[in-house]
């Protein structure tokens, strides 16, 4: 395609205010002189500035909050337990989550240190050879790579009072590396009558859960993280990544796996999540439906948002961020007219399974108010409801994701709201 | 598919030793008592280790090694200038490299220290209206993310004496954010006869090189790195990038686009890179022929690799990377006899164009000599040469890219040497 034959509507034409050169063509070419290499006299009294290796620019600052998670609940032998941590999701482009901007919901306000070296996984239970793995033995095995997001339960829209970051900054999407849990237990093979596997960490608490064994097949036993070993607040060495259920099936410090006839239940899940009564030896005598299990399609935009003002009337790209627990995300739509009429956005590719895709929508503010929202479709069809159908249709199944819709209202001074309210 | 009917050929089965549970499956049961959340002890002593938050565990160690410039010719103004990083690709796993690893090739020991609300990018020459756009009209630009490695043009494999990073890791891959070039082109108008985009940085040197114009339809004035603002090493707040190219062509910190007629050449160009003649005011009399464009394909194998110890026979995964200047790649196959015989590698999936792809190749090494190496074909169809084949029929035309294949000789000990000369 030839860019002078483009006949491409211009952005500028719509309300985009850009600066022409002051100075004009001409002298614009002539500040280009070719050979006057020494020029730049402000730029070398600044390059002066001492600046670490590979860090961030002093200007960017997309410090996380932070939440410590001390409810009386949490305490465990008289100590505070957990740590709350929100990614930044509208300071974020693209589909990575630097991994230490990766969303932090744990018990323990600090990750075991785990040496590597010591480090062992081990799966048992229902199978034919009991194994342990060394880290050295995971490297050595056929290794997967695949992005996916990872959402703790708690993240949803809420009627009041809360930040883009605090609704909705308990999701991250990361690259994964790791040996696929299928390898695994193809090692070990799986004993006829073994239909979940419960997985537990390391950490002083012993966190752990319960899967069905069929999830395993695109579940990743995962050392590597954005290219890099898993980083200690999301588990290192060892991360169970287990795609588009909520977070906590993906557990962090991974160190062992049972292969077991009936979900197995520990003290956390009893207790304070599932809230359910239990058999013998921890089992619990239900089905698969008593779990939190696939996470439905969900989107929400990340400019504008709550919090934030708009700078003046004109032309903005609408961004934000889709997924879904059941696949990709097959469409969004937005609307700026809160809900009455849906445009599609161009979605980012590639849209791949259970991982962030970026959506964007042009958008000319003329000065009045307006609701902004979106909705995602996924590859499964299914359709992210809006708070009312929410409520009506997915809150008593015990759905396992806060996916309503998000609506943002602009005000005529340009100051974005959460409007999740409105439509309840 | 049910693991239980797998009959996928087994890792164990095939050198890889594994341990069995020592304790045996009866009493490893008895040690995951679901009730006894307050075991470890262990960890709760180990658990009290500071650690920051979301920083690397203390176990990892993916420093790069760093190397000054200094070479004579790269002096300016009596001052050393340039800074050289590599990328430790040896150690990093996936696709993405994380943004304080990407390898930096850099006039200047320390980047431009810009603030991003006083940068701006002009965009003159031959255009209808010479525009000047700030970080804030960029983001408000319709953007798109695209996944690409950048290579240096020194990076090849060496006859002697080098390490896989030395030799290899001036090559990155990230996710990269911002508006494409060929929209902000659109908006300042393009004027018939010019066929170049001369681009230029805000470092004090004011490095600047020209692409031809057609190249604009897939490069990216990009402000966003990995999900987060482009970090100040690799061009905060602006890098051009123009994927498939050398690296070089994705000018940091960039300042400003003019249109020309015939390439424009700045002093360091003129100098120490093309060592060409030039015409009036700085315009190349040449063609495209004259400057290095599109990289081939290429491969490395990253383990086992120079400078490594294999620890033992048995079973290994080959790992490496493969990439493409001219669109993704298509096929890797590997080598495990010193290219006598060929099996194809599997790809890691989606293989994006210009963009790493990760390969693997299972390999049981039986403790005798061997010799492994990889070779990238690309979705052109073209296939990356042996040395004496990169010799005779790439390096004549002026190669952009040392792309011939790399070969490692495992010796009977396990030590894995660089075996680039052997064939030549």
């Amino acid at each position: 395609m030839d860019i002078r034959e483009a006949t491409r509507r211009r952005f500028l034409k719509q309300g985009l205010t850009l600066a022409g050169l002051a100075v004009g063509a001409q002298s614009a070419s002539a500040q280009l002189s070719m050979s006057d290499h020494s020029h730049g006299g402000e730029l070398e009294k600044i390059a002066g500035h001492p600046m670490a290796f590979g860090t961030r620019s002093r200007y960017v600052n997309v410090a996380r909050s932070t939440m410590s998670n001390v409810g009386a609940s949490m305490f465990l032998h008289g100590e505070p337990m957990g740590l709350d941590a929100f990614t930044p999701i509208g300071e974020l482009v693209g589909t990575i989550t630097p991994s230490d901007l990766h969303y932090v919901s744990s018990h323990g306000s600090v990750p075991p240190d785990i040496d590597p070296r010591q480090h062992r996984l081990v799966i048992s239970g229902m199978v034919e050879r009991p194994l342990v793995f060394s880290l050295d033995d995971l490297m050595r095995m056929p290794a997967v790579t695949r992005t996916h997001y990872l959402e703790c339960v708690v993240n949803r829209p809420t009627p009041v009072g809360k930040s883009l970051e605090q609704m909705h900054g308990m999701v991250s999407c990361s690259e994964w590396t790791g040996v696929p849990l299928s390898a695994l237990l193809n090692e070990v093979g799986v004993k006829a009558g073994a239909n979940w596997v419960y997985a537990e960490g390391a950490e002083s608490v012993r966190l752990g859960n319960s899967l069905p064994l069929a999830k395993a097949e695109d579940c990743i036993v995962a050392y590597g993280q954005n290219g890099e070993p898993v980083r200690p607040h999301q588990g290192y060495p060892l991360r169970l990544v287990t795609p588009g259920f909520q977070g906590k099936y993906s557990v962090k410090w991974l160190r062992r796996l049972r292969l077991v006839k009936r979900p197995l239940l520990n003290y956390w899940e009893r207790i304070h999540y599932l809230k359910v009564g239990e058999g013998d030896e921890g089992e619990l005598r239900g089905n698969q439906g008593d779990f939190y299990l696939e996470q439905g399609p969900k989107s929400v935009i990340t400019f504008p948002a709550a919090d934030m003002r708009l700078s003046g009337t004109g032309y903005y790209t609408i961004r934000g961020l889709a997924w879904s627990g059941a696949g990709a995300v097959r469409r969004v739509e937005v609307s700026i007219d809160g809900g009455r009429t849906w445009n599609d956005a161009k979605l980012d590719q590639p849209a791949l399974p259970m991982a962030w895709t970026r959506f964007t929508a042009p958008w000319t503010w003329a000065g009045k108010e307006a609701t902004l929202q979106s909705r995602c479709t996924d590859d499964k069809g299914q359709v992210q409801p809006t708070g009312p159908e929410y409520q009506k249709f997915w809150a008593p199944s015990g759905a396992p994701h806060g996916n309503a819709i998000q609506p943002w209202k602009v005000t005529s001074e340009g100051f974005v709201l959460n409007a999740f309210s409105e439509q309840l």
